[in-house]
């Protein structure tokens, strides 16, 4: 049984994992991977493979567990948390600890092994979103859970394990530090002064417009103030709301387009390069709360992140936000993106 | 001028670096560090290669920047940060930055290539801590700074960009984040128990004893009970103090043997590892506290630190700290470990 810890100075959870634990001889030079040989595990007609689905965006007659799906969900194979047993929280002298309840899934975003996110419809990314919503309501049910992380590795030194484009979820009975902290940050700023400052964000990006990437009715997308790397991107919605799970039907639409258009202007600016998203959204079943506002973080992986920057919090980022945004606006407004122009023009 | 941004939300401060500014064409699957070609420029003979030097401790009659030091201390040629200059604090509506002021040096650990930490002996180790300590006196003069980040990365994949053995310090006029948490995790827990938790994890460790991979007089080494990677290791001094440049000379030769013995044991168990340490301190100039508990983190780089992690701030780890700590107590007690066992019956 994996078993979750925390970290009694600055109250981190960590997960230490059984499934997939290794040996001290693992690491002896051989820090790569195992490649992706042979048949794909997520294209169609390899539904055996994986564990059964939790679910499916299917065409009409065709049957769980066999091709014909759009979107897909199954647990994780090496889950890092198993979803039997009680949480059994518990301590160790100054220490706390529980058990590793969890669940851990794997969402399959198309049945098209080499089709990144940049490259799906409009249409196909919000049915990848509301996969996301129906997964997170399902497993908001269960009392044991208290935050669901959702999240997107893309590319090998992002931490994709396998190419065929997935996202995941690890739903949890703790919350992310990360989570914590902007819950802290957020409620501080709302006691001094009334006001949501993810809102406040919105509307003094959407003034000075240096940071702005997109924007549109329902979303902006901008380069983040403090932004800890190179194109890191920051997703916030225009109407407040503390839950991704409560968006409505035009604000999943109007994110799907937003993503293809800024993962799409990413993959021209950068060819194709790493990066990992985290919907940051409210410990699950939360009231709606007027300080903590849902958002997207997207970060490209062009700079390598080692013990320094973990141990300290403390980043170096050798391109400024202004400078970033304003490039992938240019890259937006050249004729040669065109599957860009097309879905703006939609 | 590089210029100092806080994220607005959870007050982690990142450095727009100027100096190091990049193109986006510098990121396109060019991700690689430009090799250490032809001469190495922190070897004996070089001297001029560097900036001048800010510390060596040298055989009598040798000259300044040139041979003949043990330990040298130069500004770094790409410095993050800026020496010159006012601090220049302000406001940009709900953002805070000042200017990119601080100090940026490499202390070179040895004038001997290839000779890591863990191959130096006791006593050039401690000639090291020697000059960390002499230097962050010397920055602390400087009222504009409030913290000193001490750090070593070993290896390309921890983050090393020249192969010579070397250390860096960052003077900084802000608190780092993590420092920041733990200044106000380890208050709340003295508030609550009017004990120091650090002092409290030395003695549960010492006495549990699984965790431990080393102890003597002074320090105590353990795999965290919470590591976020595999083979983290944790080094507290046993008695309290704040601040690592107060530490007895008695205190920096423990520390020494004990970096000597835990670094050994953990090139011999996992061929010579990339790492990366940090010590951690009370900010500059603080009076001396009854909850911060100085101490150093020791973090090998043997996993894929993603986006993942960094967004989220949870960790998991396939490796217990208990099963850790064993291999590494195996692995000393073993007769191939020569050097070890030299180092331990001095």
């Amino acid at each position: 049984m994996p078993e979750l810890r925390k970290d009694p100075v600055v109250g981190r959870w960590v997960i230490m994992s059984t499934e997939r634990s290794k040996r001290p001889s693992d690491f002896r030079k051989t820090h790569a991977e195992p490649g992706n040989n042979g048949a794909c595990v997520f294209c169609y007609g390899m539904e055996y493979l994986t564990p059964p689905e939790v679910l499916a965006y299917r065409e009409p007659g065709s049957v769980a567990n066999s091709p014909g799906w759009r979107v897909r969900a199954v647990p994780n194979k090496f889950p890092a948390l198993r979803i039997e047993g009680s949480a059994g929280r518990r301590g160790e002298g100054l220490y706390d600890m529980m058990n590793g309840i969890g669940a851990h899934e794997v969402i399959i975003d198309t049945p098209i092994h080499d089709q990144g996110m940049a490259d799906l419809a409009p249409h196909q990314i919000e049915e990848v979103l509301w996969a996301y919503r129906d997964r997170v309501l399902d497993l908001a049910r269960d009392e044991r859970f208290r935050y669901v992380i959702i999240f997107k590795n893309h590319g090998a030194d992002a931490g994709a394990s396998l190419e065929h484009p997935h996202s995941q979820l690890i739903a949890l009975p703790i919350i992310p530090l990360s989570v914590q902290q902007e819950l802290r940050g957020s409620n501080d700023y709302y006691q001094g002064k009334e006001r949501c400052i993810f809102c406040d964000i919105v509307s003094q990006e959407s003034q000075d417009g240096r940071r702005v990437v997109i924007e549109n009715d329902n979303f902006i997308v901008s380069c983040p103030f403090a932004a800890r790397f190179p194109f890191e991107l920051l997703v916030i919605p225009k109407v407040h709301s503390s839950h991704f799970v409560y968006a409505t039907a035009a604000e999943y639409r109007a994110l799907a387009n937003s993503l293809k258009i800024t993962l799409g202007a990413l993959k021209a600016a950068l060819d194709d390069p790493p990066f990992n998203y985290i919907i940051h959204s409210a410990p699950l079943r939360e009231a709606e709360s007027k300080h903590y506002h849902w958002h997207v973080e997207i970060t490209p992986a062009l700079t390598k992140v080692a013990g320094f920057e973990v141990g300290t919090g403390f980043y170096i980022n050798p391109v400024p936000p202004e400078d970033a945004a304003a490039h992938l606006r240019n890259i937006m407004s050249e004729g040669d993106v065109v599957s860009l122009k097309q879905v703006q023009a939609s």
